[in-house]
């Protein structure tokens, strides 16, 4: 038995579930979507350098790694039927293996939706998953059907992820109390994706998607393919612990153009508020009403003093050298 | 407009199909997969220096990255419904992604098989494309279907792609004639993917399996996964006119261990060799019947001399240095 093969080994558990009609070993898996149902894809790659540093913990790593594609199917609304694998190793450690396989199954379990297939190769370290779901054709969230006058919802909260990043970074301003540190690092690591709020929200709400890039260059997003414009009221905003000892500035930056939050952005009729908060409610997640939809394009922040300031909608880009503060 | 925007665009043709509900720019894509039909879904990994040479042509690239992928749909014995594609890199070249997407999108238009998804990101050359298909559940050629007595049958011939490798890293035993290169570079390079052969077996055949790391190591996951023996009569091969001037030791080593052949290797019953010939036929493919299938366990070469030469059932390991000669 050759060294990939013992690889594979740690990933190949036998995990089939009601969807899975063959799994791992075959030219291809097969899954039995249900009938009348949509089939919702997505692909995430996961370079070392760029989306982790190389001393990351293996365990929430291979979390963070279907986490970042669970997300993309909460943010359609779509319930989970499993996902593939590729992998391309330097090599093969066998403790750093089975940490990983660890973390990425504990989500996968949890979310009853398992390894279906993939590959493994020798090489720089890359991580694609890609995962399938199944959702409603008439109830898929999608990013171009927000109206004008809808309310703008956001799950949990955002920013922690962010400092996190900019506190392994070193970055001077990037102050944290001690108890919060290790939650911080959590968001940032192990996000947790909003799948039984997307489900709940499915057929209810109008637009979502999920923050991986920050959330004024997410909600640009929505705008864009909607054609509409946004307030958000930065009273409105929840400002998780962590961040209150930041200046305005930086905390602002990480509420919104913080990346890796992981949270759902949403908008939905005024005349469902009731229903999105019973939503939140049946799938334990927290929610906040944020801000609007406009006819008017743009994106604007209603400061604590009334007044609109102009926000560019912009992403946050991984690793990247610096980034504009908001204006 | 980023740079990785631009090249977001090389592949986002708009592109669209009777399949696709929602194609590239939102959370996930989505599919409607035909009522009643499974999900066939395959994932491979393509890295530089592994997979390919740092100088490969880009469009051929293209090409092969979803080629492979194709070949695993064609060995279910599915129909394409669409692929995502991941692509890390490490800078922007227009020409080189230019070229790559020409050669992607030319073999995608020529199954229907529209790109719907992906991801892209800096770093060392990875290309993951992930395909998907759909086949009705009693017709996948499963691995595991393979009966003793079956005929055992092969698309195409094998042989040329590895002849083209070892052309490429100078082995002094690869001669090749002049006009021949060309052909054999071209199937290394610009693998057929033997769809429609592979749906017009579908519920004929009993098991296939799409020829990556060569007939010997692949025949042996058939023999594995079925709980099974074969023998293939030597003078039954199809030997390609670029492998004549070998030696039979290193002729063999092509025709068996080959690699990167994406021929299909089949079973089926005695009692259908018509249909899989009117099969071949309609889908313009030849076919040859090498073997059969034996109670027996094990893997035999009938030589020309009429006598059994134990076959070792091992894989080509792609730009692994040395292989064991076949026994």
């Amino acid at each position: 038995m050759g060294e990939f093969e013992l690889i594979r080994r740690h990933f190949a558990r036998g995990q089939t579930g009601p969807s899975v009609a063959l799994g791992i070993g075959d030219d291809c898996a097969l899954l039995r979507p249900s009938p009348g149902l949509q089939l919702a894809i997505s692909s995430d790659m996961l370079v070392e350098g760029r989306h982790f540093f190389p001393d990351v913990d293996p365990a929430a790593l291979g979390h963070k790694s279907l986490a970042v594609n669970l997300s993309d199917l909460a943010a359609m609304g779509a319930r989970p039927l499993g996902f593939t694998l590729a992998l391309s190793l330097p090599a093969a450690d066998d403790a750093w293996l089975k940490a990983f396989a660890d973390g990425l199954h504990a989500l996968a379990d949890a979310h009853a939706c398992p390894l279906v297939g993939g590959d493994t190769t020798r090489g720089p370290l890359n991580i694609c998953i890609t995962v399938f779901g199944e959702v409603a054709p008439e109830r898929a969230l999608r990013r171009d059907a927000a109206k004008a006058g809808d309310d703008l919802w956001l799950s949990g909260c955002t920013g922690e992820a962010r400092l996190a990043l900019e506190r392994l970074r070193g970055t001077p301003w990037a102050t944290v109390a001690t108890g919060d540190e290790a939650l911080c690092r959590q968001r940032l690591e192990r996000p947790t994706p909003r799948l039984a709020l997307g489900m709940a929200l499915a057929g209810l709400a109008h637009a979502a998607i999920d923050l991986s890039d920050g959330l004024a260059g997410d909600l640009g997003h929505i705008l864009a393919a909607s054609g509409v414009g946004a307030e958000i009221d930065r009273a409105a905003l929840p400002v998780a612990p962590a961040l209150q000892a930041l200046s305005e500035t930086h905390r602002l930056e990480c509420l919104l153009q913080g990346g890796d939050d992981y949270e759902l952005l949403f908008t939905a009729p005024q005349d469902v508020r009731q229903a999105v908060l019973a939503a939140a409610e049946i799938s334990g997640t927290p929610v906040h009403r944020i801000g609007r939809i406009t006819a008017d394009r743009g994106l604007r922040l209603l400061g604590a003093d009334g007044l609109p300031k102009d926000l560019r909608a912009r992403s946050w880009d991984h690793f990247a050298p610096g980034s504009d503060p908001v204006s």
